[in-house]
């Protein structure tokens, strides 16, 4: 594991836990489950993998603060953070040119600072394999095997096998697929071929840096600029004035889909969750016997309830459920939001009628 | 309507509208629809059919001050305060026995404090129409078209006709039924010859102490010891002393059921309800086009909601639906309850769950 690296990207700011989280407290920083934040927890999983000088953030300032205080570890100098929204492709392009400058035989290896991974000891196994295989000039990706025909996730079609020469099943990458609808998910996980995009990447700092090159020229004389410019005075400056005029791309359609050396590990059993919605909280919590959750079970009082979750946050109110099957209960003191497990994606069409009717307490 | 009184009976604690009722605040003192009580509305019921004088109200020691604040129009004399309960049977005994002494030709209408009625001319007409009956020394009770196969009332199904002799459809009463399944309930409705016993009463004074003379001698003794201490200074203690020992009788099975002589008015149009229990709230309340009501539309935002009650008091908190049919939500402050509407008798069970676990500060 020398020259390895892990790049937390940490700037997002989903709705789609709300009431939950807020502008002022983005999914990755809450508590969602115990004490640790997601983050939190991001950091913890990397540990005895990657010592702390080793893992770098990128987010955005309105957020590092907050980060710098939950993972004090972290040393100062690997915050980066981005002056504006420029999409993934961008925020994996920074980490990499830094990282290239600080050690030009870098590996990295791209994570989410909001999900959830059970099975700490596989990802630790997968993360090792894949920077084998980038050893190697691929750039690489972790696919979840489906457990459900979802179609809240893009999904990877692999090809052929590279077959036996890694110590975990390796594939070439066929295509990335969008978001399917819901026939087509279940087409997809028919072929027993197709996996989840999880959105963790695994690839050598030169190796992605060429790819960019290749594929997105503009973003890379900006790297180019700011990684220059990054030991120096004049760092906030030039990355400002690279930053600004960047166009807005993922990692994935802007690089991964059309870049030559691509392979996918597969992995199941990896207890894996983007807690994407609401309804993921019956992926990463343990339901009792009737199939509920709550978070305190001292403020929920159920009567033929099944399949339900009840969340209280800074709320010491007792919730109450009466002939209730699957639904979601989320109670954050300035809001009650009862929602059916399998609608929980439409918390979002909520969040942005808020929005429009400038319901900024709520947001 | 020369010496017709009309009397409430307002003593009863009922847990069905928990969280909103409590022992402190039972459903006949709530203000469930707008700013009046039940209490209140029962008693504006009766205006241009009674002067206040002529209302009297039967209630217990710890509700009767809040009462009298309510409905200060009600001279004080008026309000008799039942010791302890027992049982109905007990309660109109005592309001007949103060009223025979005050004026022997009373005639008297039994009134729950708790029920809703939308249509207060016919109403009216009952109640003059039922005096009429009531003249000819029947025990009269209003029985109330079934709307739906409930298992929440008792029935009473209607003999012969007393024909053309009233001014209202009037029939003997064949007999009284308890709550049925819901098998024997759509048995009843089929019939077509069975009412809903709505609780409401007309006879007269004279008359229905004679039938507790016969059928309860010793209720019938007690009453008359508390009768001729009355107006006495000793009343408290007489009351007292004969109170206490009464045994827990209804009027229905005590009286009714074995009397000889008893009618029913079958009502249909009334827009009555008993307000039993949370689902009842849709009898009485105005839907949205989606079948939603909200007490309080700022504070409820649903999305792909229907049949829907959201009921906040005392609550500034946003409540919001995703998903949700057939529902009732009830924000109190510090309970919030999710019931299925079609659950909403089960509430009681919850009651009886905290009372069980000392949980006195929610009951």
């Amino acid at each position: 594991m020398e020259h390895t690296y892990a790049v937390i990207m940490a700037g997002g700011g989903g709705t789609r836990l709300w009431p939950l989280s807020r502008k002022e407290t983005p999914k990755q920083l809450l508590p969602l489950i115990g004490q640790e934040t997601l983050f939190q927890s991001t950091v913890a999983r990397l540990e005895n993998l990657f010592p702390p000088e080793r893992i770098l953030v990128v987010t955005v300032e309105e957020q590092a603060r907050e980060m710098r205080g939950q993972a004090p570890q972290i040393p100062n100098e690997n915050y980066l953070i981005e002056p504006a929204p420029r999409g993934t492709a961008s925020v994996v392009g920074l980490a990499a040119a830094v990282l290239q400058a600080r050690d030009p035989q870098a590996k990295m290896a791209i994570l989410p600072s909001d999900h959830f991974i059970r099975n700490k000891d596989l990802f630790h196994y997968l993360l090792k394999a894949a920077f084998d295989v980038a050893d190697d000039e691929y750039l690489v990706t972790l696919g979840i095997t489906p457990t459900a025909p979802s179609t809240a996730y893009g999904y990877i079609q692999q090809g052929e096998s590279l077959n036996g020469k890694y110590r975990y099943p390796t594939y070439n990458v066929r295509r990335f697929k969008e978001k399917p609808s819901e026939e087509a998910a279940r087409d997809l996980l028919r072929t027993g071929d197709h996996s989840w995009n999880s959105g963790m990447f695994i690839w050598r700092a030169d190796v992605i840096m060429r790819e960019i090159q290749m594929q997105m020229p503009a973003l890379h004389d900006a790297l180019s600029q700011i990684a220059a410019a990054w030991e120096t005075n004049s760092r906030d400056a030039v990355l400002n004035e690279n930053w600004q005029p960047l166009k807005v791309e993922t990692v994935d359609y802007g690089i991964m889909e059309n870049a030559a050396r691509v392979a996918v590990l597969p992995a199941g059993g990896l207890g894996w969750s983007d807690v994407g919605m609401w309804s993921s909280m019956f992926e990463i919590m343990l339901p009792d016997m009737d199939g509920n959750i709550a978070t305190n079970r001292s403020l929920h009082l159920s009567h033929e309830t099944h399949n339900t979750l009840v969340y209280s946050k800074d709320s010491e109110r007792l919730i109450v459920t009466i002939g209730v099957d699957d639904m979601v209960i989320v109670d954050t003191g300035d809001v009650v939001m009862v929602c059916k497990s399998d609608q929980s994606q439409k918390v979002k069409d909520v969040v942005e009628h808020l929005k429009k009717h400038r319901q900024e307490k709520y947001l």
